[in-house]
């Protein structure tokens, strides 16, 4: 193997001994690398692939980790790992143990923050350039930000305070178009337009003229275009004023790929005594054929072949993502009353086809759940039945939404929570470990679990049938499919009642959602060892089946069982509904714990925290004596 | 008494049929009515008094209920509910059964949401836009929203997809320069500067050019101001290409005090095809003149003398902000770490001496709660100790950002929030009954609640002495003084012990917060029959003390007590932890019910609710059969 730049490179500093001609070649060896590394083990690539020459020019500009660099999101930020010492990705990234796909503060003190959800990085680079200046220090604070992320609430929150402090702070907006398919509101046809409309700074081009105007909000920006120099005119623009007006020095728009330009740029930046935005525009999946053609496809990515980028498994399995949506589509066919609700996860959520099928019925309001919800409430007081698909935890952000705009109004509103429980290689910022517990605080609040695909099928149309805010939890990943069955499938539930599965007298077994398969395969297991436990899908975790409660209260023991955490989840309800009905059952509850799971494939991760079956079944076989 | 313009208006139609003079003696009357009703019960009075000519021009050209205005926070909206047939509000305003102090879909078909939390009206005005698209109806939609609250990231959210929309909307910024207090930020200074830099419309100016321009991204506007008359000019600005940006037609400044010119451009604003923002500027107050003075004190003020609008109460209890307060300023003179941040409510959460003390270290983020909670994971990452002071309720909204950008990277923040527990007169948005439950779905969270002004002092001590998130939770009005005792306070509370404040044998109390002097006394009420129960102070909710519930769980039956909701809160957790160390103690759970609770005082809701002392000791009497 010919020997690589990337191979002597240790930390940083090594960038700065570089020349052009090596930083070039390093560019395409990291490239090289980035695909390698998730061709092996999926993960963000198309992101990364557009902000190499980006993080490029920042490590050779600032001086980390005394310097700092929030990147938001942080699926951008695979280069940066490779430059700050963890080589290997190829190795583990995403796996257990492994190298995290997002930036994490233990694993390297380049990291500057946990990164995962959208549109923290501005607040969180304020934080610490705050804290510089308390301190006196002359750190350097740069935050990297996507167009999308750029337009969620907190980011302009941020913004706000940001443009008030005149802290010295460096603004990356990496502008590739892009939210995960493409971006959407008005803030994006903004940046479209500043796009299109100019020609890119260059190195040749004097920057100087905008910081010495800038900084100061509601400047006059044509006097200032009339008075100076005919290279500042190109980019001192009245479409620029947007940030300007928050006192924000703007800088642009620059190729994002051409890292010379953004170095100097970045120098000029870091002399400046207030916050300086430089907008960069990127190719999304930049270098990799495949990725540049359909950066949707290689957002987030699972293994593929990497000499035509197809992907190695075969995606026809049916998932909960496309059951849901396959059964919103018929269900909405029905009811023109039903609007289909996304936050930038049109493909994530599978609402793809009905955008298609239904568009003037579908709306995407970019990375902005709290809007979401609360459009949604506005929706259903007007009469509509908006169809909220969001991922269990993203929808965290809209919890006073929630509380607030749907529940207390009472307005029939259904959630979809996608990727409910563990999701595996993206870690503790994506697993939807606690949606059953914040759920269960939320007054008229009806939540639901289905346990395969004909149960989730059953549910939305349970939940479309109801009135007030109704929840429904799945998981990521292939459906469980339902077994075959001579019956007909109900088209609803009954109201607030469980179904027995399996008949057992040692114990009663209560499962949710996905718990309900793997709560069989232990009564299975626990069948070999001649001990027959009943196994219960509750369905409902919100109200609860009290008379299903009642009925074997007195009876054998109970465990219940989730995916889920254990504080204030659904082994929490049934606890709460046991005590209150007078009825003191022994109960043992199988859940998450009540921490923060790291990364790692879901059955290693099931297994380590006891709820695969045979821990399962060890653990009931223990506590019934047998 | 003469006959009054405001007693013969029986719903806005009325309105269509006065003359220019009678509107202005009906707004004569309404500020008296205003001031008259405030004066009684309290309530929110200089907003109020600031958009009374704003509500009479909408609803003389709008035509509701079929045309919908939504009030952002909903506190300026009293003029809307006396001219829409709730009268009499100085007999009930928010009191129990009574009007309620925000718009409310259940109290009137007027009322487009339940109005209280700042920042929703955009989202939901564009709601009912939409559907109203949809239905092919012809209605128009207005939203009044004030400058504090349109710089809330959810407003920006749905700025950004109204404009993208291009749906048909009436935007009033209602912009008083206030938020509570001073309104802070960028977007504000934004607007202060147009505000100083133009003179007002009036109906003289022709507004056409404005809106056969408007509603296009990034329009040049330099072009368009060289090109158009100079009326024009005098409002197409370059500051207003900040909502041009966003594709909303601005049309200002206008005086929101005059209101016939208003009523010519919400006239012309109705027939426009797309979105249109009115700026409107106003005075916080208007009308009276000790609000005028002092808005600030009269934005949410209790009941007052109206001839010179001192409050009837004397302000001199202690409170459980001001002892917070003060004892936060005691630990800042010894640690240079701490950074106080409020989220506009340097007033409410009493940091404003804070402010004065330690300017440099005090940050008012304006109403962008996650913004608050994130910024402080900042400035922890970079050694600060941020103390986040927040009323449980509106704490709601950051809930995501407390667990992924706080505990997962488990920073040392302290989340003080006050008004926690019901509030009384606000009502359901802004009472604080779901923060301990939402609180313990977070791992790493540590969660105290002082149950006196001492407990409070040592509590806020304890939690700077700890790592990692920590929350206190306090509530509203004056605080319980601490028994006279002759043992010197301890500086810093035990790990995770509670403290027994009184001895007995027929039952076990576990109160929290504010619940245990309740406990105390229902403990009198039980000697007084002759049954001795014991009450602890839990103090600690997460971590629980397990030592005392591993003592105790053998032996009287257990009681536990807390201001918080019953699903998933205090009670729970004890629960949970009984049944994880197998202790199978009969335990009966007071808390506040798993519903939205309504307006009232304090003490009518808890009597309503059981949570009385009165009501807490017969119930345990029954229980232990005594």
């Amino acid at each position: 193997m010919p020997s690589r730049i990337l191979d002597k490179i240790d930390s940083p500093a090594d960038l700065r001994k570089l020349s052009a001609s090596e930083l070039d070649q390093l560019a395409f060896e990291l490239r090289t690398e980035l695909v390698a590394a998730t061709s092996i083990h999926g993960g963000h690539l198309a992101s990364s692939l557009g902000a190499v020459e980006i993080i490029l020019a920042l490590h050779r500009v600032l001086d980390c980790p005394k310097d700092k660099i929030v990147y938001d999101v942080g699926h951008q930020a695979y280069a940066h790992k490779f430059l700050t010492g963890r080589k290997g990705m190829d190795a583990t990234l995403r796996t257990k143990g492994g190298i995290s796909g997002f930036p994490k503060i233990d694993e390297s003190e380049y990291d500057a923050h946990d990164a995962g959800h959208a549109s923290d990085a501005l607040s969180t680079a304020l934080g610490y350039a705050l804290a510089r200046d308390m301190d006196d220090s002359n750190a350097t604070i740069a935050v990297v930000v996507g167009d999308a992320s750029f337009a969620g609430g907190l980011s302009f929150e941020a913004l706000n305070q940001i443009g008030n402090s005149q802290t010295r702070l460096i603004i990356i907006l990496n502008d590739n178009g892009m939210s995960i398919s493409h971006s959407v509101g008005a803030f994006s046809s903004y940046l479209g337009k500043v796009r299109l409309s100019h020609k890119y700074l260059t190195l040749r081009d004097s920057v100087e003229e905008a910081f010495s105007s800038g900084g100061r909000i509601g400047q006059s920006l044509m006097q200032f275009g009339n008075a100076a120099k005919d290279s500042v005119k190109q980019f001192i623009i009245p479409e620029s004023s947007f940030f300007e007006s928050f006192g924000v020095t703007y800088i642009g728009p620059v190729d994002g790929h051409d890292r010379a330009t953004l170095e100097g740029m970045l120098r000029r930046a870091k002399r400046a005594d207030g916050p300086v935005l430089i907008h960069a525009v990127t190719t999304k999946g930049k270098g990799y054929k495949p990725a540049e053609e359909h950066p949707d496809l290689f957002h987030g990515v699972g293994p593929f072949n990497v000499s035509d980028g197809k992907p190695l498994a075969s995606g026809d399995v049916p998932t909960w993502t496309s059951t849901f949506a396959n059964e919103l589509i018929k269900c909405a066919a029905d009811d023109d009353r039903i609007v289909a609700i996304t936050a930038a996860m049109a493909d994530g959520t599978g609402l793809k086809e009905f955008s298609q099928r239904f568009p003037e019925r579908f709306i995407d309001v970019g990375i902005a759940e709290e809007h979401a919800v609360t459009l949604a409430s506005g929706l259903a007081l007007a009469g509509k039945l908006p169809v909220v698909a969001i991922y269990s935890t993203f929808l965290q952000r809209a919890y006073d939404q929630m509380m607030i705009n749907v529940a207390l109004q009472n307005q029939h509103v259904v959630f979809c929570l996608d990727r409910a429980g563990l999701v595996g290689e993206d870690g503790p910022t994506h697993h939807g470990a606690f949606d059953l517990s914040y759920l269960r605080t939320i007054p008229n609040m009806t939540i639901l679990a289905p346990s395969d695909d004909e149960e989730l099928r059953t549910a939305l149309r349970t939940a479309l049938s109801l009135s007030g805010p109704v929840a429904i939890r799945y998981p990521r990943g292939a459906a469980r499919l339902a077994p075959a069955s001579s019956e007909l499938p109900a088209k609803e539930w009954d109201y607030a009642r469980a179904r027995l599965v399996r008949e057992g007298n040692a114990a009663n077994l209560l499962a949710v959602g996905s718990m309900v398969s793997v709560a069989l395969d232990a009564a299975e297991l626990l069948h070999d060892r001649g001990i027959e436990v009943a196994v219960f899908d509750m369905r409902w975790v919100k109200p609860l089946d009290i008379e299903t409660l009642r009925w074997i209260a007195w009876g054998a023991p109970l465990f219940t069982l989730e995916e889920n955490s254990i504080s204030g989840g659904f082994g929490s309800a049934v606890l709460e509904a046991l005590t209150d009905e007078g009825l003191p059952a022994p109960l043992h509850r199988f859940a998450l714990p009540d921490s923060f799971i790291e990364q790692g494939r879901i059955d290693e991760l099931l297994a380590e925290n006891g709820l695969d079956a045979p821990s399962i079944a060890n653990r009931i076989a223990e506590a019934i004596g047998q």
